[in-house]
């Protein structure tokens, strides 16, 4: 019982089955919800700079700080997806284009960068491993970026 | 050697061992650790809105979505105490008193949070004991803020 336990603890991950709860119902008010998904990429890029610090040398690289920073940029890429209301592309956001239009090219972005922060734990054992998955994550970013934020 | 490294991370946890790393290097700027801190409060308060809300029966007890909510909570409670590098009490904040005056009583308010998050995941998968364990939650999150924040 208690090696299941722990298997659908790492099964679930950090962020668990978030994303599959009906986005309205998390927050009262669209400002909330931007509030939050805000919050949520403010702790996953500052955790990107310090693994981007690594690859680029301005900072030691630490194997350990590295899976630390690894694990929250992986919990926090599941975060900010339920927090999309419609109409919470205000003059406070970013938002660039029309999320809500195409629900499935949104959701394709999302787990495209889900699938490459699941990665980055274990790759960042290394230094090469950590440039590389830092770039496949970061280009998983910029993929979702490029089409709904505003620079 | 796949479940070693299975109870790796588990024993790691979430947020794993960020809290060693020491404050200042993590931060350029006062205002990138505030607004930090400040994200990882969001998060946090949020998912404790959602565990409150199932505990007063505003919201259905759902345990995996409640597990999910208090992993959330056990790895945002790691990450708020290296971003308060001394002067990072402005008008932007609401620290109150002086946090860095007495380490040693700041750093044992974190560690009472952080063991009493470390039994949410557990605890939540009955109501009975979310409600049991919120509530020890929330009283080490009192403990802080008696201390430290202003109303």
């Amino acid at each position: 019982m208690k090696r299941s336990m722990l298997a659908a603890m790492v099964a679930a991950g950090c962020a668990g089955a978030l994303h599959l709860v009906p986005a309205q119902a998390q927050f009262a008010k669209a400002e909330d919800a931007i509030k939050y998904r805000q919050a949520a990429y403010t702790v996953m890029s500052n955790h990107m700079g310090r693994l981007s610090a690594m690859a680029r040398g301005t900072r030691p690289f630490d194997a350990a700080s590295a899976q630390s920073s690894a694990r929250i940029i992986e919990a926090m890429s599941h975060l900010p997806w339920e927090a999309f209301p419609p109409g919470s592309a205000t003059d406070k956001t970013r938002v660039k284009g029309d999320p809500w239009k195409d629900a499935a090219a949104f959701k394709k972005l999302q787990d495209g960068l889900m699938a490459e922060t699941a990665k980055l734990p274990a790759a960042v054992a290394t230094l090469d491993g950590l440039k590389q998955q830092l770039g496949a994550t970061g280009k998983a970013c910029k993929d979702c970026r490029d089409d709904y934020r505003k620079d």
